[in-house]
């Protein structure tokens, strides 16, 4: 029996998501065990739970000797206001576990990815029981926890990978969070942001990114109309700038603000063990 | 006489824009010229004109000796595809002259300060004249033009400043544009951003900018409606993230996307002669 210890480290989701995934879970995964952080139901402005509470709960779940892994419930925003305290306050318990999250909870896979804790992985979250088809996202993390590798992001090859929300990834940088990334693939998703923002997120992390193995575009979702159009698509975005930084563009990838979203484990790990 | 070029780095103006703001200047400015580059007019999907065009414009505006001052038309996005090549290209007339400019037009103006080329200013563009109490606010840039002090930031003292854009500055850091901000006061503002994006915008900076005097908060306007409050305002974030990286929080500016919008010349320019 795996156990897998579901927190909020950004914002909240309600209790009838968290049934609906237990009830899943229970129904298909007999060999795994959710255990619902109570603080995944705070609520105190945008985030699930004051700043403090957040905290403590990601630390209750990572630092639990019984626990194998942990789920963030759901992104927004948040994650980066607790990531940096949450990497200092692991105990060794933290370094066992496998992590998955993605969108905002990237910050907290940044952290445990430069500290070396764990095996960070960007992936489905328990909230996306709620969107459309999110009963298939949410059975591929799951599968995940429970053993299954049909989940994973079908480009992973011998080479490390990462894979970030762009405005995520952007905030990171020159942060103390903000992991190496020299040879790694690094895929990139984004959804409800105007093309010119994708534009200017990529001249941003183009000076960055320098020394990677290359860059990959994951899903570019629910793009807001401008007042006109901007005139190149998402793909032509990341080849201008990956041709003026001299980063190889190898493709796209299943990642992102979708129910088809992939799971993708950081660095090497797509075939360790993971729960 | 003082002779002002106009051009687009980012996006495009309508003719009728630059025919009201000649005609303010012809009524209320008799010592100022104005010269609006066609290519204030061009257009290309979300720019005016393709890069190319974009950055000879710039360029022959920059460089002509009989030009006392540059004026950038409009904000939007686009002159950080730019402007990294425009500085490169410039020549020794370039030197001579105050630029005017914000918003988008930031990425140009961080490249001049860096480069110690000319005499950069954050404030109103030709452009604004389009808008709610556009005349005053184009009157303010003329006059600054002119000669006058009254349409400067009234906090600027001793210390060097400059001006920016939140997102602007935030794309801005870690690449070749980048300023050495240490010991200067730096205002920041910010339009039409939730202020989770906000609080997400101060997170980055936080780690980029020690070492500065301090920060003012500029003008937030035009803030969406999120599906939730975010539960602090505008200004208590700028106070949460200067206070976690020892940053001094001097106040509010009279900066941003508004006619109030008041002019910042970059380092401690703010009595230098400027056109």
């Amino acid at each position: 029996m795996s156990r897998i210890a579901i927190c909020a480290p950004a914002t909240p989701i309600t209790r009838e998501a968290a049934d609906r995934v237990t009830a899943l879970a229970t129904a298909e995964f007999p060999g795994l065990e959710l255990d619902f952080h109570e603080q995944c139901f705070a609520v105190e402005g945008h985030f699930a739970g004051p700043d403090s509470l957040r905290l403590s709960a990601l630390l209750d779940c990572a630092n639990d000797p019984g626990v194998d892994a942990v789920w963030f419930a759901r992104g927004g925003y948040g994650s980066n206001r607790i990531a940096e305290r949450a990497i200092t306050g692991m105990s060794p318990a933290a370094r066992d576990k496998a992590y998955l999250g993605f969108s905002d909870c990237g910050f907290v896979l940044a952290g445990l990815y430069k500290a070396g804790i764990g095996r960070p992985a960007h992936g489905p979250m328990a909230g996306g029981i709620m969107g459309p088809d999110g009963t298939g996202s949410v059975r591929r993390a799951l599968g995940w926890f429970a053993g299954a590798t049909d989940g994973l992001e079908p480009s992973l090859d011998d080479r490390p990978t990462v894979a970030f929300n762009l405005i995520t990834l952007a905030a990171l940088t020159g942060t103390p969070l903000m992991p190496d990334l020299t040879g790694h693939v690094v895929i990139v998703e984004e959804v409800a942001e105007h093309l010119y923002a994708i534009d200017r997120l990529f001249f941003h992390l183009a000076s960055q990114l320098r020394g990677i193995a290359g860059m990959r575009l994951g899903m570019i979702t629910a793009v807001p109309e401008n007042d006109r159009p901007f005139g190149t698509e998402a793909e032509d975005i990341a080849r201008h700038w990956c041709t003026s930084a001299g980063i190889p563009y190898l493709g796209r990838a299943q990642v992102g603000h979708d129910p088809a979203n992939r799971i993708v484990p950081f660095g090497l790990a797509a075939n360790a063990p993971r729960a």
